[in-house]
C-alpha cells in the first residue's frame, strides 16, 4: 500500500463526463489499496472567465487589494472543482472529502496573484486517509498568515499538488494531463519526436524554464528540492486500463543522488564599449523596448537600444552534455549545413541555447532531432 | 453617521454591468459618511449552474458526505460575486475588502445545507470599517466548529444580512431587490395593488410563512428576534438617485413594543371518529399521500387517505386583526358573494386563510382586495 498523489489539469476536470472519468481512476487505484490524494485544477476555461469579469470591473491599475480580491475570485474555480470531484467518488461509493487551500490549511506567503508555499499542515488529511477517505485538496491557493486568500499564479496546481506530495512523502506524485509525457521535442514540429521514459530533474527544469508547459517551473524546483517522485502522464487513457501499466506510462522525473548545481557567475565588463544582449519573452518585448529607453538608457549613457521580434530560441537540454564533450559544436554545425545562421549563444551547463531567425525554427528542430539520434530509442 | 448593512440579491448582482451599479449605490452611501457593509448573492443563475453540475454527478441518494460538499460548492458562488463587488467598489475609488462566511467568520451548525447561524464575530468587520473600508460579506454562508463549510439554504443570503446586521447593532439593514416593496396583494393577480410603505415584524413573518417570496421566513424571524430595522427596496432605481428620498422608498418592516403573541394550541380529539384535514405545499403533495398511505394510516387505523391537488390556499394578513372583529366574516361574505365554496378555514391571531378550488384564486384575491379597500390608500 502506498500514499499516492494525483493530480489532474483543467482539460481533465472540463466536463461532468470527464469528473466522472478521473472519478473512476482514481477509484480504481483507492480500490487497490493506495490511500489517494488528488489535487485538481479548476474547469478549463473557468479561471478565465471569472478573471474576464474581473477585468471589466477592476481599476486601470493593480494594486494588492485588487489582487487580494482576484485571488479571492479565482480559488472558486479549483474550491468548485474540488466539491465535485468529491461528489463523484461518492457516488463510485468512495469516501472522499474536498478541502479549500485554507482548511488544510496550505500556508503561503502574502505576495496575491503569485504566492509561494511556506508549510503545509498534513494533519487533517492524515485523519482523512486513516479512515478511509480519499482526500481532495484544491489546487493553485493557500491562506497567508492573516487568513486571506492566496493563490499561486497559473499552472499553480502542479505546484500545490508537489508540495503535498512532499509534505506527505507521498511514495509519487502523478501528473495527470492532455499529453502522454516528456517529449525529445514538440511532436507537432517533428512527428518522429519520442516520449522519454524518464527525464532527469535538472532537464525538466531547463526545459520548464524555457517555456515547456509540460509542467511549471516552480513545481519541478519544488520536487528537486524535497525529491518527490513525479510522474507526467496522460488523463486521456481509458480510466479501466490496468492499474501497473497505466503506473508506468509518461515520464518520471528522476533525481541523482550526488548532483552539484555549480554556482553560475555573470559578469559585465565595465571598461570601454560593448554590446549587452539579451532575449525576453516576446509577450514582454514592448515593456522592455520602454524600460530600455526610458531608464536604461540613460542610466547607463548607451548609444542605442535594438530589437528584433522576429527571432526564436532552440535549445538543446541534456544532462550528459556534463560529461559529453562535442555538443555544443555538432549543435553548430547542424545549424550551419542547414545554412541557418546563428545570433546569440547561451549556455548552461546541461543546456546550449541559440537564437536564430525565426523563419528557421522548424527546420531547426528537426535537423538538430536528427543530428542527435533522438528519433532512435535510446540505447 | 450610521452603520448600514445593504444586502443584494442575484438579480442585481446579474452581470458585470448591475455589480458596477451596485458598487456606484454602495459608493454613494460611503461617500455620505456611512459605515457601509455589503451582503451580496451570487450572480443570478449562478447557484442553479453549479448545483445542476453536481446533480449529474451526485449519489442517486442524499447524505451527509454528499451534502457537505454540495455546500462547498455553492458557497464558491457567493466568494466570486463578493470579491467582483469588492472590485468594482476599488474602481470607484473605494478602499474595500471581501469576507467569506468561514472569514469572518459566521459560525453556524453542522446542518449542511440549511445550516442555522450560531454567532458572528465583528471584531474583523469592525476594524475594517474603523479604518475606512467598506466591507463586503458573503451572502448564504458560514463555518461550523469543525471548520467546514455550510449554506443556509435558498434565499439564506437575507439571513445573512439580518444576522450581520443584529451582530454590528446597525442602524439599518437594506435589502435590495427586483421587487420595490411589499404589496397589498400580488401585482400580477390586481393591477390595483397597492405598494405599504410600513408592515409589521408579524405580518411579515405571516406572509414570508404563506409562500410570499419577497423575504426568506428566517431572515424575518431573525430580525424580529434582534430587533433589525429592515427595508425591503428597489435596486433597479437609478444607483444616483437622491439619498434621502432612497432611504425612504421601499417598504419597511417596524416593530410594536408590546407585541405578545399568544400561545398556539393544537387539540385532536381521541374519542370517535374524526376528520382530519390539513394542507402541504404542492410539491410535497406525492410525498405526503405515500406517507400518509404507508406509516400513518397503519399507525392510527385510519379508514380512508383522500387528497385534492385543485385547490389553493388565499390568506389575508393584517396585525389590525387582533383588535378588530368582523375581518373573518368579511372574508367570508365578499367570498360568497362571488360564489366561491370555501373548503377549509385556518386562523392564526393576524391571518385567516381559506382553502377554496384553484381556478377562483384570482378572483378570490381580487374581491378580497376590494372588500377591504387595499386598493384606497390608508387612512
Amino acid at each position: 500500500m502506498a500514499l499516492i498523489v494525483h493530480k489532474y489539469g483543467g482539460t481533465s476536470m472540463g466536463s461532468t463526463e470527464r469528473i466522472r472519468n478521473v472519478a473512476k481512476r482514481v477509484a480504481k487505484w483507492a480500490r487497490a489499496g493506495h490511500q489517494m490524494v488528488v489535487v485538481p485544477s479548476a474547469m478549463s476555461g473557468e479561471t478565465n472567465r471569472l478573471l474576464g469579469l474581473a477585468k471589466e470591473l477592476a481599476p486601470p491599475k493593480s494594486n494588492d487589494a485588487t489582487n487580494r480580491e482576484l485571488d479571492m475570485l479565482a480559488a472558486t474555480g479549483e474550491q468548485a472543482s474540488s466539491a465535485l470531484l468529491a461528489i463523484a467518488l461518492q457516488a463510485e461509493g468512495m469516501d472522499s472529502v474536498s478541502y479549500a487551500g485554507w482548511q488544510v490549511p496550505i500556508l503561503t506567503n502574502s505576495a496575491y496573484t503569485k504566492a509561494r508555499i511556506e508549510s503545509i499542515d498534513d494533519q487533517r488529511i492524515r485523519a482523512d486517509l486513516a479512515a478511509g477517505k480519499v482526500v481532495i485538496v484544491t489546487g493553485f491557493q493557500g491562506i497567508d498568515d492573516k487568513g486571506h486568500i492566496t493563490t499561486l499564479g497559473r499552472g499553480g496546481s502542479d505546484t500545490s499538488a508537489v508540495a503535498v506530495a512532499a509534505a506527505m512523502k507521498a511514495d509519487e506524485c502523478l501528473i495527470y494531463t492532455d499529453v502522454d509525457g516528456v517529449y525529445t521535442t514538440d511532436p507537432r514540429v517533428v512527428p518522429e519526436a519520442r516520449r522519454l521514459h524518464t527525464v532527469s530533474f535538472e532537464e525538466m527544469l531547463e526545459m520548464a524554464s524555457m517555456g515547456s508547459k509540460v509542467l511549471q517551473i516552480r513545481s519541478v524546483e519544488f520536487a528537486g528540492k524535497y525529491k518527490v517522485p513525479l510522474r507526467v502522464l496522460s488523463s486521456f487513457t481509458p480510466w479501466d486500463i490496468d492499474l501497473n501499466e497505466e503506473a508506468k506510462s509518461g515520464t518520471l522525473i528522476t533525481f541523482e543522488e550526488d548532483e552539484k548545481m555549480e554556482q553560475a557567475i555573470v559578469s559585465i565588463s565595465k571598461d570601454g564599449k560593448t554590446d549587452f544582449s539579451f532575449t525576453v519573452n516576446r509577450n514582454d518585448y514592448a515593456r522592455a523596448m520602454d524600460l530600455l529607453k526610458d531608464k536604461v538608457v540613460p542610466a547607463l549613457g548607451a548609444q542605442e537600444v535594438l530589437g528584433d521580434t522576429k527571432i526564436c530560441k532552440v535549445s538543446i537540454v541534456g544532462i550528459g552534455m556534463r560529461s559529453h564533450v562535442g555538443i555544443a559544436s555538432k549543435m553548430f554545425r547542424s545549424l550551419s549545413e542547414e545554412g541557418i545562421n546563428i545570433q546569440m549563444i547561451s549556455t548552461s551547463e546541461i543546456k546550449t541555447s541559440v537564437v536564430i531567425d525565426e523563419k528557421y525554427m522548424e527546420l531547426a528542430v528537426r535537423a538538430l532531432h536528427k543530428a542527435f539520434d533522438l528519433d532512435q530509442p535510446a540505447a
